[in-house]
C-alpha cells in the first residue's frame, strides 16, 4: 500500500462522501468568530409526515438476501487473519491471541515492521507464527488466497475500511471491521449489498456494547426496570488533539484530515451503539427515523496546530472546518428521541453520557448513576452511585458479565470491553450464532456522519435515514440478554 | 377575574399560539408508541445562508425607541404592586417586605384570600398593610389607577402574563414578570413594542441568572477562564406532575392544559438565561439565530392521570400531546451552539445542566464542576468538585455574591436567588441603572418555547429567531460584571 496513493484516494473519497461542505473562517480573538456560509445548493425538505427511515431504497440485487438474523455454519476452529495492526490492531492481536477456538493465520500492515510485530506477540502466546504480509495496497488479497481465513478484523485508516470489509467477504470470510464501518453512505450500501450478495456476516466492532455498564443497562431495560423507553443520550468526547503529533505514521496522520475536509460528528458509534441497542433499533419495535445537527465554531484544532507545530508545517496549512463540538439529534420511528454528540477537540474530561431514560427512571454514566421508581428506595429525586451500586451491580448484572467479566477485566482492553466483544466474536462463529451487532446496526449507527454533515451543511435542516434492511428490519428479533 | 372566562381566554390564546398541532396516539403498553402525526400544512424553509435572527421584522411604531440600556430616572424609594401572589408571587412579597428602599403599596389577586394573606404578611414585617385588590379581571388597574406603583412584580397564570405586563407599563409603572414572559411570540412582540412605547423597563424575573454557581460561572467566562466560548447546555429537568393535584385553583389547575395543548418546550429559560448571558446573546457580540427540536413521545401525564385520578376526572378527559422530553439545539449568529431540554414529566433528578464550553474548559452544574487549563493543576481530562471547588470560590465567587451572597442565603428563595434578584431590581430602579435582563433577553430566552413548537410540528425543520431588537441589539453592551 503506497503511502501517497493511499492519501489521494483518501482525499478523493472525503470529496465524493462528504459533497459541498460548508467552509468556516475563524478568527482567533475571543468573540470574533465570523458564522460559516451554510449554503449547499439544493435543500432537500423531508415529508414531515414521515419520520423515517426512508421508504425509497434500490431493489436487492438477484440472489442478494436479507441478513437479519443471520446465521453462518457453525466453526470449530475459527482461522482469523488482521489487516491493519496499528495502535488498535495490535491490540486485538494481543487478546485473540489467547481466545479458545481462534487461531490467528495472517497478519497483513502496510508497514512490514507492525506486522512482523503482532506476528511476534502471536508466536509467543502461542508458539505457532502467522504468516505476515506488507509493502503494497493488494497485500491482504495475497493474505486472503494464501491463508484462507475464516473472519478477518479490519482496522486499518478508516478511508481503507469499506473497501477491505467488501473484498474480504467476496474472498470468503467474514468481515470484523473496526469503528467507523466507512466514512460514507454510499460505502456502507456496498458493505450490506456485499454481505448480502457473499451471505457472509459483516459486524462493525462496537467495542462500547460490552462495557459493564452498557451490558448492565441493557439488561435493566429488558427488564423493564425504567418502563417504557423515551430519550437516550450518547457522546464521543475525548480529546485526542495530541494524535497530530503523529506526523507521517500513525492515527493523526490520517485522521487529522478528518477535521479538515468534514463537517459534523465523525465517530458517532461508541456513544449511540449502546443507545441504539436499548431501544432495538433496526430491529422490530423501532428505528433510525430522522436527524438534525448543528456543529460549533472550529477553533481547537487550528490553534492546537499554531501552537505546536512551526508556522509552515503541513499542519498550519490544512483549513479546520469541522466545528470543535457537534451536536444532533435523533427523531425514531416510534418518535423516541436521542441526543448524539461529539468532540475530539476540547479540553474536557472525557465521556459518552450512555444515558437511557424511561417512564419510571433514568440511567446514565460519566460517572455511573441511576434513579428510578423501580431503584433503591424508589427516591428517583436524586441518583444512587459510587458505593451506593453496589446492589444494582448484585441484581442486574448482565449474565454475559457475571460469566466472563471476570476474565474480561483481567485481559483488559478498555476494561474488558475488547476482550468479551472479541470472545463473543469467536463464540457466535462456534455456535453458528447471529452476531450480536449486525450489519445492518453499524451501517445505521455509522450513516450518522454522513447525516450529521448533510444537516450541518444545510443549516440544521433534518436529514431522514436510509433504510439499509429494505423495510426487513420490522422482521429482525431484538438482541436478547445473552447468557 | 372570573374563572370560566379566564380559562376560555387562556385556551383561545394556546390556539392563537400555537397554530396547527402534532396530535399523537400513545398506546400504553411497552414499546406499543405510535409516532404522531407531524404534518401541518405550509413548511417554511428557511435560507440556509443566513443563521438569524431574521431580518424580516415590523417597523418600530413612531415614538417608540430602543430599549438596549435603557436607563429610568432615579427613584428613592421604589413603590410595588404585586398581581397575582399564589404560591410564587407571595414569596416575592415575603422578600420584597424587608428590601431597603421598596415599599409594597398594593396587592392585587383574583383570590381575595390570597391577596390578604399576602397583605398580612407586609403589614407584619413592616407595620403598613399595603392595600388589597381582587374579585374581578379588572382589579390590577383598579390598584393601577389608586396607589399608582413604580413598579409592579406580575405573577399570575401564564396565559394572564403578557396582557397585565402590557397594561401596567401603559399606566406608568415599570414591569417585572415571572417566567415565562408570555406564551406566544405575538405577546412577546406586543411586550416589546410596549416597553418601547411608554419608555418602562419590562424584565423577565429570571432568579436563575442569579444563583451562586450561574453568578461564579459569568465571572469566570467574563475574565476568559475557559477562552473562546463554543457550546452550552441549558435544561429545566423538574418532576411537577404533582402539581396535577391543583385540580380547581393553584398553578396545576391551569398549567395542566399546557401539556395538552402545545408540544415542544414550554419552560426554557431557567437554564436558558444563564446560558445566553455567558454568551452576550442579544447584547453586541452574539445573538439567538435558528432552532431545531424534537419532542419525544408524550406518556406520563396520561398515566400519571390515570393512576391517580377517577376515570371520569378532567385530567382524564384530556390528551396529552406535549412530549415528555423536549430537545432543542439553537445555532447562534457567531455559530455558538446551545442545547436546552425540557421536562416536567419523568421520574428523574432535578437539572438545569448549567453547561458552558470553551476553548480552554468546560463548566457546569448538577453537581457543580469545571475542567480546563486554567483550573486547578491544569488537568483538564478529570472534573473539580465537591470540596475541591473551594479554591474556584475563593478565586471567582462572583462580586455581587460576594456582596450580597450571606443575606442572600439567610433570605432563602431557592438558595439565595431570588432574593438576589429582587435586591438587584430595587438597587437598578433607585440608581437609575439598566436593568440586568432586558425586555430583549426576555423575549429571546421565551421565544424558544413556541419556536420550539414549530419546529415538532414540522418535523425538526430549522426555524429561525424573530429579532425583537429589530437589528439594534448590536449596539448594546454586553451585562458585566456588577460589583
Amino acid at each position: 500500500m503506497n503511502i501517497s496513493s493511499s492519501r489521494r484516494r483518501f482525499l478523493q473519497q472525503l470529496g465524493l462522501a462528504t459533497g459541498a461542505l460548508a467552509t468556516s473562517s475563524i478568527a482567533g480573538a475571543q468573540n470574533v468568530i465570523v458564522p460559516p456560509n451554510l449554503g449547499t445548493g439544493k435543500i432537500i425538505v423531508p415529508d414531515p409526515n414521515k419520520i423515517g427511515p426512508s421508504t425509497s431504497f434500490p431493489a436487492r440485487a438477484a440472489g442478494a438476501k436479507y441478513m437479519g438474523g443471520f446465521r453462518a455454519p457453525k466453526l470449530d476452529k475459527v482461522k482469523v487473519a488482521f489487516v491493519g495492526v496499528g495502535k488498535r490492531g495490535v491490540s486485538h492481536v494481543n487478546q485473540m491471541a489467547v481466545i479458545d477456538g481462534a487461531e490467528i493465520v495472517g497478519i497483513c500492515d502496510v508497514y512490514d515492521d507492525l506486522a512482523k510485530r503482532s506476528a511476534d506477540i502471536v508466536e509467543k502466546k502461542t508458539g505457532k507464527r502467522p504468516e505476515t504480509f506488507s509493502g503494497s495496497e493488494t497485500a491482504y488479497i495475497d493474505m486472503m488466497k494464501k491463508v484462507k481465513p475464516d473472519a478477518v478484523i479490519i482496522c486499518p485508516s478508516w478511508e481503507w475500511h469499506s473497501k477491505i470489509t467488501c473484498d474480504v467477504m467476496k474472498l470468503g470470510a467474514h468481515a470484523f471491521v473496526e469503528v467507523p464501518m466507512a466514512v460514507s453512505i454510499k460505502e456502507l450500501w456496498e458493505i450490506v449489498d456485499t454481505s448480502e450478495k457473499t451471505q457472509k456476516h459483516c459486524m462493525q466492532m462496537e467495542n462500547c456494547n460490552y462495557g459493564r455498564e452498557e451490558l448492565l443497562y441493557l439488561n435493566m431495560v429488558r427488564q423493564g426496570v425504567i418502563g417504557d423507553l423515551l430519550h437516550g443520550e450518547a457522546a464521543y468526547i475525548h480529546d485526542l488533539r495530541s494524535e497530530m503529533d503523529e506526523v507521517e505514521r500513525g492515527t493523526g496522520s490520517w485522521r487529522t484530515y478528518h477535521y479538515s475536509k468534514r463537517n459534523g460528528n465523525v465517530y458517532p458509534t461508541h456513544g449511540l451503539g449502546p443507545v441504539a441497542q436499548y431501544m432495538n433499533l433496526a430491529r422490530k419495535d423501532d428505528n433510525f427515523g430522522r436527524l438534525v445537527s448543528f456543529s460549533s465554531p472550529a477553533i481547537g484544532r487550528k490553534r492546537h496546530a499554531q501552537a505546536k507545530f512551526p508556522a509552515d508545517h503541513k499542519w498550519n496549512k490544512l483549513e479546520f472546518n469541522c466545528g470543535d463540538i457537534n451536536n444532533a439529534l435523533i427523531k425514531t420511528t416510534m418518535g423516541r428521541t436521542i441526543l448524539v454528540q461529539w468532540d475530539e477537540t476540547s479540553p474536557r474530561p472525557y465521556s459518552r453520557i450512555n444515558l437511557i431514560q424511561g417512564t419510571l427512571g433514568t440511567l446514565t454514566g460519566f460517572p455511573t448513576r441511576v434513579a428510578g421508581l423501580n431503584l433503591g428506595d424508589g427516591n428517583f429525586h436524586r441518583w444512587i452511585q459510587g458505593g451506593e451500586l453496589d446492589a444494582i451491580y448484585d441484581k442486574y448484572d448482565h449474565p454475559l458479565w457475571k460469566r466472563v467479566g471476570d476474565l474480561a477485566t483481567k485481559m483488559g482492553g478498555h476494561g474488558g470491553m475488547d476482550y468479551l466483544m472479541l470472545f463473543r466474536m469467536i463464540e457466535c462463529l462456534r455456535n453458528g450464532e447471529p452476531m450480536d451487532q449486525n450489519v445492518y446496526e453499524g451501517a445505521f449507527w455509522c450513516a450518522v456522519s454522513e447525516l450529521t454533515e448533510k444537516s450541518v451543511a444545510q443549516g440544521g435542516m433534518p436529514v431522514v435515514f436510509p433504510d439499509f434492511t429494505r423495510g426487513d428490519w420490522k422482521t429482525t428479533e431484538p438482541l436478547g440478554v445473552i447468557q
